[in-house]
């Protein structure tokens, strides 16, 4: 598998874990099946959105491919009817989110950087691809946005965007092995701060 | 007539219905005349704004042509002279605002159909330009969204939306009249919804 | 001093002065040092951000010059060791705010201008660079908008970009004096109206 097909099929399953995170909090709402497709579709798309209208390197990635729009459309609808199997649909929201945030880190990041965009743009765009999605779907939601919740969010994606921005392109790493390992360690960091509710120091003084 | 002459007053019209719709969310606040301008002009042109950064097919409309502008600013200043003499300000609101959603339903998907988008795509740009302009006026002003309401409304812009794609360009029909019959289609489903407090079913399990 | 040099620092002065008054409103929440840089960045580039996506005139500022990210960092984890040493956060908070106000209502006026914009395209911008960035930043943090208080804001923005879109370009004036001059304008309004509780008649009717 090259590493373009590597990141075409991460980047159709991050939306998709973003998109049921969207349905679902749709779900915790009590709303109708269309609002479910509208959030699954504005988290799953919303992040990778922003970083394509900034980088202005092309057309924006579901209007050029609408098999994204496609998978939104279906995953929120499968979320309404299987949405009251699950036996605690907040935690399957909260671990979506946590699979989102680490897949689009690295591949916002990735994508920023095959744009020659700078390595601390390129971190930023990661960052925002990871992050905004679930900020828009809180904010419409009128839920407490996880952004601002004390535990570890944004320092998960700053370390997916960042290790994945130092070591790519290193010539003895592999692109795709790389990748993984970058994904990986943001989930595991997510992982850790919902399961140990680790924080940083807040500002108290 | 020609369509594009239809589709430039209709557009025009469409950004003034909105305009009023923001300029009395700004009286229900009791704000500012230089707010009735702002919230105006928000609404009024926020969801074609949205429409166009993304389809990336030439200048932001009101950047382009100026009208759209004055439209926003005279409406806005017109509705704060002339909202004391209404007997409802929520209730013209709330059809001024029916008006704006069924004209650019259809107005938005015609311009990505005329941008060569793909149908799905034309679809979720039709009904995103028709629901943006009032979701910003709503949660910038606190108000619940009315995009969250029970009540029918996204619907109503997808069947604008998704009728217009469907008929445009069918050799038989005239595109005109399937403009202002996909436009009429919309109103009246939103128009019953708001008089009838049609919904779609909840999720509810 | 070419007039492009006097922009180029007053820009990045201003986009400093947002940055603080981001990381403040971040140390009002007491959140972590994280959330300083994350506030204190969208506060300080949002509203150059919007213009520039809105004018496609070339990239994003911060993307094509990262100087402008990297200040915003440092500005951000400054404001994180030396708010405690500050009497008035509040107070510093909105002076800061005040200052952005003032800067970025001519900048983003003169950046519309040098594009090609319109006259009354150009005003909206500079209101629109000098109101999105604390806009964003108040809603994310669930403060109220500065934007809705009933104080004399937007009013402000307005003066400072319509006073420099009216005399810039005049060949007897100096364009270096007329950006100070409006600016001034704009700052001496905004003064007034925090230490005076200056405000436009509401609609009361």
């Amino acid at each position: 598998m090259t590493l373009a097909t590597l990141l075409y099929w991460t980047d159709l399953l991050a939306v998709a874990v973003f998109a049921i995170s969207g349905a679902l909090a749709a779900a915790e709402q009590k709303l109708d099946v269309l609002a479910f497709i509208l959030f699954g579709t504005i988290t799953g798309v919303g992040g990778g959105t922003l970083r394509d209208l900034l980088l202005q390197a092309g057309p924006v990635f579901w209007i050029a491919d609408t098999r994204y729009l496609w998978v939104c459309i279906g995953v929120s609808m499968a979320t309404w009817y299987l949405a009251p199997l699950l036996r605690s649909r907040v935690s399957v929201l909260v671990w979506a989110d946590a699979a989102g945030l680490a897949l689009f880190s690295v591949l916002g990041t990735a994508k920023a950087l095959g744009a020659q965009a700078p390595v601390i743009v390129a971190v930023v765009m990661g960052v925002m691809s990871a992050s905004f999605g679930s900020l828009i779907r809180d904010t419409l939601l009128n839920r407490s946005p996880v952004l601002l919740e004390p535990e570890i969010y944004v320092t998960a994606a700053l370390l997916g965007a960042a290790s994945y921005a130092l070591l790519a392109g290193m010539p003895w790493l592999d692109d795709g092995a790389v990748l993984l390992l970058a994904m990986a360690g943001a989930f595991a960091l997510r992982a850790a701060a919902i399961a140990l509710d680790l924080r940083l120091p807040n500002y108290r003084r």
